[in-house]
C-alpha cells in the first residue's frame, strides 16, 4: 500500500507517519519508483506499537527508539533483553549506590523467596514505594507483603505462560503487557475494593 | 510543642509547616501567648498525611485539601465518602457521557460479576485502560480478565479486612493504602515476572 493508505489504516495523520519514518521509528517501505514506496502489514503493526509507546505508555521518541531496538534485535539472551526493555518503561527511579542500596526491597524479596537482581529497575521502584508507605505511617506489614506477593506471582505466571515464543514478539508482548496491563490491574483493584465494600454493606 | 519542634518532628522545613497552616492543610495549634501556639501529636500525624499526599501521591494543594475535607468530615455514608476520596486520586480520566459511556468496563465488570457504578472514577479508568490495550493490539482476553480479577479481589478483601473502623482513620487508610500500595503492587508484579522467568530458565 502507499503511505497515505498506511496512515489511514493506522489511524494516524500522514504527517505523523512521515515523522516516524524520519526519526527511524518506522522502517522504510520498498521503493516502487523514484518518489514512491510500498508499505505492508509489518508497517501497520509497527505503527500500532509506536503509537502505544508514545501515546498510552507516554514514552519520548528517544525512549521509544531504545525499546524498538530491543524488539528488533533481541539477541541471544532473551531474559536479559526482556529485563532491559521493562527497565526502560516508566516510572523512572533514582538509582542508588553503596553496599546495600535497597534494604527494604531486599528484605521483602527475601521474605518472598524471590531472586533479587539489584540492577533491575523494579528493585529501585520497590524500594521507593516501600519507603513512601513507611514515611506515610502505613508500612507494609509482612502478612500484607506475602498476600500481595502470592497473588501477583500467580498473575505473573499467567502472563509468562502466554508470552509468544518468537523473540521479537516476546519483547513486544512483554513491553506492552507490562505497561498497559498495569493500568488495567490498578483500575480492577479499585473496583474490587468497591465491590467488596458494597458486598459487606449488603451483608453478602 | 512549639512550631519549630513540630517541624523537626515531621522532618519538614519550618516555612513549609507555616505554609500548610496558612493554606488550611494543618489545623491551628492552641494559643499559649499572643505570638505562640502549642502543637501536639494530631499535628504531627496530619503533617505526615499532607506530606504523603503532596509528595509521593503527587496531589496539588487544592486536591489535598479536598481529600482532607473528607478525612475530617466522613459523614454518615462512609461507603460514598470512601468512593469520593479514591476518585479524587490520580489518574485523572476524561468523564464520558451518553447511554453507555463505558462499554468495555461494563462488559468486564459483568463478566466478573461485580457492581458497576459509572459514577465511580475507576470505571472510566478501566475503560481507558482497556481501550489502550485494544488499540495496541493486545486486548484483554476473558481468561486474563478473570485471572487478574480473581487475584485482585483477594487483595482487595485483604485490604478491606484491615481497614480501621473509626471513620476518620478509615478514609485516611483508604486514600493512602490505595495510592501508595499501588506502587508496591506494580513493582512486585515486575519482580514476580523476573522471578518466574528466572525459574523457567533454571528449570524450577
Amino acid at each position: 500500500m502507499r503511505i497515505s493508505a498506511l496512515a489511514a489504516e493506522a489511524g494516524l495523520p500522514l504527517a505523523t507517519v512521515k515523522y516516524y519514518l524520519r526519526e527511524g521509528l518506522l522502517h522504510p517501505g520498498v521503493a516502487s519508483s523514484a518518489t514512491q514506496a510500498t508499505y505492508d502489514e509489518s508497517h501497520v503493526r509497527r505503527l500500532r506499537l509506536v503509537r502505544a509507546l508514545t501515546g498510552a505508555v507516554g514514552l519520548s521518541v528517544q525512549q521509544t527508539r531504545a525499546i524498538l531496538a530491543l524488539v528488533d534485535d533481541p539477541g541471544d539472551d532473551l531474559y536479559t533483553t526482556l529485563g532491559r526493555a521493562v527497565s526502560a518503561l516508566p516510572p523512572t527511579v533514582h538509582e542508588a549506590s553503596g553496599d546495600d542500596p535497597y534494604p527494604r526491597a531486599r528484605a521483602a524479596l527475601e521474605a518472598l523467596g524471590q531472586v533479587y537482581d539489584p540492577q533491575y529497575a523494579a528493585v529501585a521502584q520497590l524500594e521507593a514505594a516501600l519507603e513512601a508507605t513507611e514515611a506515610a505511617g502505613l508500612p507494609m506489614s509482612e502478612d500484607r507483603l506475602l498476600e500481595y506477593g502470592r497473588h501477583l506471582r500467580a498473575i505473573a505466571a499467567f502472563d509468562l505462560e502466554r508470552m509468544p515464543h518468537e523473540p521479537h514478539a516476546a519483547v513486544e508482548y512483554t513491553v506492552l503487557g507490562t505497561a498497559l496491563h498495569e493500568r488495567v490491574l490498578l483500575a480492577l483493584r479499585r473496583l474490587a475494593h468497591q465491590d467488596v465494600a458494597a458486598g459487606r454493606i449488603a451483608g453478602r
